[in-house]
């Protein structure tokens, strides 16, 4: 494919210079030029039907300004605000994000990263937390820029942005306590990621520290189909020595949600749930849900500003940033009495 | 980035030739062999690093394996199931899909849609529903293959999955007419989508048609945001002549629902409101969601077939092809008595 239309007939018709024509199509650089002239520049070259050449300022600077982004579940709400995050940092500077979904698999997640890198991607930003024993690892070996958004990676040590999930549990023990629970189930999120682990050993920990009793259900994955089965399973078993449900997200709220309802108990009367993330929409389910806000378009920005840092070689240490959480009270937690 | 493990080493260690191994290792080729055989060949790979050189296979078959899927925007819940079940038709066969999302902005699709076209990309999934006067009219002219998804193109007669928005919308009219409703507001989608369009001109055309009362409120975008301003701003004008709100999609009736609820009134008892697309949460709102399921999954998985079937030259008429929607009653619908 060849763009018969340069860069020099497009300054022609305008009458400016390249440079300048390059400055205006360029958006790390339009700044440089006028609103108006590159204005008049973008018109004229949509006219000629010019489009710039990507691929040869890349060979210029060695890059290809692309990113490859490795997402686990794109039907999980948090993750489209994440990639919005990355796109908003990334396409002012003249990058393009290309998203890929695993869909939870490890043998499609292989392949598609296999994929990204050859055509030749500048780097990775990886939300699906996996990288022991497999292709990541070896990337990283050589030199290979990576960065992990959501979850943290086990093993090796890439930079990673995550929300502070210790925290977020914290608080909402903290809350259902001041509303008079002491017994209480933890719908755990995978074990095989940071965020499962993370908010699972917080549980146990605030648990053993005020005295409460805490029972940790294990999930497979962060869904709503999960979190029903398992609170179905200790309803069906008659268990019903507690009374707040702490949920490792918000999908595992909704599920459970779901199941109290088919077995006749209200939220938050009879159970009170809290889920984890504040995806969009859990405002407007029945009842609102009580959650911890995680601001997960703003990790995605600092996700796609640590990757460029590290492809810049402006800073190459394997950083960790966690951003703060707040919980979000609403209607599906109330006194315990 | 060269690999050192080539697949003659793989079928050495593996006691197989090497026409074993590259048919156990492409997910296309993969029955050709025995489960065991394919597990093992897998399993020898993984250990001494091999990964499939996904270029050369390309450069033999003169593909890339790779195709682009052009999303306006991923936090609108219906597109996450679209991608999936493009994913699940294209995976299987060896494939590839990397996303891109616009956020509804035209210079950034344009950027985007080059960017995937010079890392060349096999062809190209269109849920944007922008062709008119831009780089897919040029890229088309010069045979790159295109497939729009969810919304059709103007002008141009590229191959074409939609939903069967005009049925939707005649199923909606003739549920809330036998509710008694005679006097309705449509909040359209945006005029420069099929969708907002013909689901727009199917509502005047039926309230014509049953001497309903239809006011169409147009909508910059397919948003809550929007739905609500809409509605905010017939309601501060004392506008409460309708008793039914038709919602261009979920999204927008979503709108409806805050700005009544703000307003002081109650859905559906004293405004019944439909939403259209059945997006995944909307049996969880409050009230659950009446709206039209349009089957996205299945809509992803056939846009991947045509693009294919397209790009294998089996198939390169512009088949357009409509699927079946079907009305889902919830909540959010009661007798306008």
């Amino acid at each position: 494919m060849r763009n018969r239309v340069t860069l020099a007939d497009v300054a022609k018709a305008a009458g400016v210079n390249a440079a300048t024509v390059s400055r205006s199509l360029n958006p790390a650089t339009e700044s440089q030029v006028s609103k108006e002239t590159a204005r008049k520049i973008k018109k004229i070259a949509k006219e000629l039907g010019y489009t710039p050449n990507t691929v040869a300022r890349g060979l210029r600077t060695r890059k290809s300004l692309t990113i490859g982004v490795v997402i686990p579940d794109l039907t999980n709400p948090i993750f489209p605000p994440i990639v919005r995050g990355i796109d908003s940092y990334l396409i002012p500077r003249g990058y393009s994000a290309f998203v890929v979904n695993t869909d939870g698999n490890h043998d499609i997640e292989q392949t598609l990263i296999s994929s990204l890198m050859e055509r030749q991607v500048d780097g990775l930003i990886v939300a699906t937390g996996h990288t022991e024993g497999d292709l990541l690892t070896q990337y990283h070996q050589r030199g290979v820029k990576v960065v992990m958004v959501n979850r943290e990676s086990p093993g090796i040590p890439f930079p990673a942005v995550t929300s502070d999930d210790s925290a977020g549990i914290s608080a909402i023990i903290e809350h259902l306590v001041t509303l008079g629970h002491k017994n209480f189930i933890h719908l755990a999120g995978p074990t095989d990621s940071s965020t499962g682990l993370l908010r699972s050993r917080t549980f146990t920990s605030e648990c053993k520290r005020l005295g409460l009793t805490g029972k940790v259900i294990k999930n497979e994955s962060y869904s709503i189909d999960d979190g029903q089965a398992a609170v179905d399973k200790l309803l069906d078993h008659g268990t019903r020595n507690f009374t707040a449900i702490v949920a490792g997200n918000d999908l595992l709220a909704l599920g459970a949600y779901h199941s109290l309802r088919t077995h006749g108990l209200k939220c938050p009367e009879d159970v009170s749930v809290v889920g984890f993330n504040n995806m969009p929409f859990t405002a407007d389910f029945q009842p609102p849900m009580t959650t911890v806000n995680a601001p997960h378009f703003d990790m995605g920005v600092e996700a796609a500003r640590l990757l460029l840092s590290q492809i810049d070689g402006i800073d190459t240490a394997p950083v960790k940033v966690t951003l703060p959480v707040s919980l979000i009270v609403r209607g599906s937690t109330a006194s315990a009495l």
